[in-house]
């Protein structure tokens, strides 16, 4: 028996805090909370995304709508963490880091002014052997100077797989976690995190952003068995309690998220592309929605509950919602052609298609 | 005499399986199959072009349309390998990654956050000449981890002539071989192979793309004689054969193609203008179009028969087709300012008018 009357209570304060559901008949209320026994629902994602973004004020400063860091950026890749970081900015966030390699750091920098991009990292071609530790100390300090600032931080786009790189980073999402910073992870920092379970188990502010392979390594790690197309929700719910309540959005032609509580879909259609980058467009877009969940104030009703939903889940499904509407409108324009700078300049429309800013 | 019954069967197969010529009298078959009594054809481009384009399926996941590289990019050239790697992604596959010199990589990466680019190779100015043998490994290395994930290579766009540099890229272009993975070849990549034609001597899954310099030296070299005027079909057929099988894109106000059993034209007109950079998209066009007709299953008629048609002579035709569409469509606009920026942003809706998305 997967269900537990606690989390039929948060599932449907969930429902019913977000509103989506409100009109719901007794029989579609019964649909809707069918995750407790074994499926999962689509979430009324676009009701979310409205509840979840703040209102537009002018009295508001620099820095009130988000703060973002993304951790990411080598010799290799330099696209990704752009455009995870650019992303944020366009769904408005106020600031967007990046804290890369010097070699990444000009190239990034070049994309856009709009970013901060912070040359620290460091790969084992560039450094000796003597001087990994005070190297190591060194990125450290240097991040956590900054640390306390951010609102979320965005670990793994254009990250690479260099040894020594991973390790500093490793310690970085320990200082992380140790600030209660969140953490959503994606590419490479999936693949450190498969490899270290400690530095997510157990931290309900962490998000993995697995699609198809990195879920299928994920699975074989934690649950020790080959991914199944039977069971999916009872899969991913397992996935997401034994790694301890840490979000997971199975990325896929719907994505599903869960915490190991409950388990939405999200499957508006978005586009038939699959170009590289739509990944960091999400995981930049995850950082600042959950980051504004979290700075909802919990309603009388959850509060006395102690139910309120979990802002890490709600903002994966407004990421979802929000690039799958961007995604189809740049590929009504663009068709075949479409790329991910395409998507990019169409998540403002997107948003405020569904989110009017007045 | 050139024909032979099987090369009569396989062309009139080319011809019947695409369709093009379906409702064709007799007199007009006759016609269309002259090739083996000494003339080419226009081929049914755009019927081609439709034909291996694949279905946009929103169930399919990155990398499934196409991951294609590019080896080219040094200190003097960058924008070539950016047009052959760009136009691969415009025209719709899923990744495109550039391997050049540490000096080429900064700037292609700062042309596009879309393309991953690898600084891996060396010109002979950067080593010393007892490094050269270790960096020789070392590079081959690092290309080896990729090669087998990559549907095709573009090996020439901006190479250079470096010694050291083609020295590594003919050991890239052994290693892809052996992978039988496709490679298509152009501008200094036709002089280091019309110099070392053991490198693609028999290889049916290289495409040569010569301008008419490039083809005025492989003549030379190959068939030890100057290009003639007459016989421009026999002399193109000869070529292919003669090295093994590998199909020739003959650039020119007509492009013509053959792998030494058919030879196709495709003489639509495109543009006047001869800005540098057209043959960039031309090469990574080829890479994709070959890539998606590879992917076929042939009809049970051509798997009888034995006579399937080969994807790298459709992959060459459907590629010509387009840039010559795109590039009458950008002249339509920019006249005599028409650059090869310009033709690449209209490939995605030439695309679309041959070949509609939904």
């Amino acid at each position: 028996m997967l269900a537990s009357s606690a989390i039929l209570r948060r599932q449907q304060f969930l429902i019913r805090s977000l509103g989506g559901y409100s009109n719901q008949t007794h029989a579609e209320r019964m649909q809707a909370t069918k995750v407790v026994a074994g499926t999962h629902f689509e979430a009324d994602a676009e009701t979310i995304l409205r509840t979840i973004t703040p209102k537009l004020d002018s009295s508001r400063h620099k820095g009130q709508a988000g703060k973002i860091a993304i951790i990411g950026g080598c010799r290799e890749y330099t696209g990704a963490p752009y455009f995870a970081a650019i992303s944020a900015l366009k769904i408005g966030a106020d600031l967007s880091h990046v804290f890369c390699t010097k070699d990444a750091a000009t190239v990034i920098k070049s994309y856009s002014p709009e970013i901060i991009v912070h040359p620290i990292l460091e790969e084992s071609y560039s450094i000796k052997e003597d001087e990994k530790r005070s190297i190591s100390a060194k990125v450290l300090a240097e991040v956590s100077k900054w640390m306390e600032r951010f609102d979320c931080l965005v670990v793994g786009p254009g990250l690479g797989r260099d040894p020594f790189l991973l390790d500093c980073v490793s310690e970085i999402m320990k200082l992380a976690r140790k600030s209660q910073i969140p953490i959503v992870i994606d590419g490479d920092g999936l693949f450190l995190v498969t490899n270290n379970l400690d530095l997510v188990s157990g931290y309900r502010l962490a998000v993995l952003t697995p699609n198809v392979n990195e879920y299928k390594r994920l699975v074989q790690k934690v649950l020790n068995c080959e991914v199944s197309d039977e069971g999916v929700t009872e899969e991913l719910l397992s996935l997401a309690r034994r790694i301890g309540g840490t979000t997971i959005l199975r990325k896929g032609k719907s994505d599903l998220v869960s915490d190991g509580e409950t388990v939405n879909t999200v499957s508006t259609f978005g586009s038939p592309r699959r170009c590289g980058g739509q990944g960091d467009i999400l995981s930049g877009s995850v950082a600042v929605f959950s980051s504004w969940a979290r700075q909802q104030t919990p309603s009388a009703e959850e509060e006395s509950s102690g139910s309120t939903p979990n802002p890490m889940v709600l903002g994966c499904i407004a990421a979802s919602a929000l690039l799958r509407k961007a995604a189809s409108v740049a590929f009504e324009n663009k068709k075949r052609g479409t790329l991910t700078t395409d998507i990019i300049e169409c998540l403002g429309k997107s948003l405020e298609d569904i989110c009017p800013a007045n």
